[in-house]
């Protein structure tokens, strides 16, 4: 499992260089990704932006995803519901958890909980579903 | 807890008399919900219809909710996202988990897993919000 | 035009007899569907119920693929996001009006606003995505 | 119109000054954003980013909002369903086209449509919810 999570992280790393986002773990249809707040995600009132949690959900998924389709790059987003729940602290890493719900043959499906590090409830929770390509291409 | 699942069960048999819903339980911030399936639920190819299943998730997330605010009957639907995960069977009852995610004093918002009775996989997974009256109209 | 319509129309009838929609109209990648409001649509205040409306809305989706693709028993729903936006007349018909925002080769994705007959002011709007057979298959 | 959309241009860029959205017009429950597109919003296929889409569709729903309730800085996005439906181009600026479908005591709810430059058919399209303060406090 550690090999598969530093194998992710690497090809996120690479494919993603302006990415500020940490691969912490890839499970069992899994992942638990997190990022520093800085500056450029800060919105007045000392919150988090909305953009930031959802690019940080979007990663989770895919890395999710990639720890069970194997590392293609042709998966890509199809769709992304979002609902903030409570306000993100500026001062905390935020953290996207990430499970599948199902990986079928075209199209997966899996929900993120994000969260202030360190806090109980959910900052936003999120929806998201991925075109897989065909068995074939992988 | 039982007196408050009873309570909210007897509830939706007045409030909504033609519903076949059944509040099984009513926890913290949570409800456990349940319908047979019969021949009115069912679709081409034996399988059970999406507003059947959109129907037993509004229900999930409104008992969830009575659960924490009281049985007020002001609560409203505002907007529910479905995603259709697997082929409900046709001959088992159909079952809803909801877990309330946010309480606040004017939204509430909730997910419900919903499942063909003795699988493990989910059928469906719902997000759902609702819009909730002002305290002192409860 | 109005061929396509008939055909679809009876198409519909004959799949899924129960239902109480009708086609009134299946455009370039559009779809207009309606529906009578009786007892079993309602809901305390008089109003018309979500599920109603959450299925009134799948057939405009599904009546405005089946005008691209062709009548082919095999798209399914993958998921739908309503929102509610104002309270449906009990005593009017309710209207999907569909436009398809986009034809894929595996994924369909359509919005539908829902009226009560003669209001200017949608009582809900929609999101559906579709999953379309392989053009093989169609 | 055009004094309300210079008036609310400005608003965003004192609030919000690391944005590189511009407020093109706000009309009547409407409103058009743009923004070029550079390195940090391209992802590997030259395509642009989700988040940025998603970001430049919440900076729309909230000036349409603005435009409707006045300038007041305390709306907060609620939700957000965003469906990815082409490519967009590298090479040119993204639109996004916001029409509100309800603005509620509490809660308003739009949709966008996000295009590249100069073509016709939408690369995204988006529908967010609001919360908005109470009036005695706008």
């Amino acid at each position: 499992m550690a090999d598969k999570t530093e194998a992710i992280a690497r090809f996120i790393k690479q494919e993603f260089p302006q990415t500020r986002v940490e691969v912490d773990a890839v499970g069992e249809r899994s992942a638990r990704v997190s990022q520093a707040v800085d500056e450029s995600d800060l919105r007045p009132g000392g919150t988090v932006s909305g953009p930031t949690l959802m690019a940080l959900a979007d990663v989770a998924l895919y890395v999710a995803l990639l720890g069970e389709i194997g590392i293609v790059p042709l998966a890509v987003t199809t769709s992304l519901t979002i609902n903030f729940l409570r306000k993100p602290e500026a001062s905390k890493r935020v953290i996207g958890e990430c499970q599948l719900m199902k990986v079928g043959k075209t199209l997966a499906v899996g929900e993120v909980s994000l969260y202030s590090e360190g806090m109980d409830d959910p900052v936003a929770h999120v929806v998201g579903t991925y075109s897989i390509p065909p068995a074939h291409l992988r």
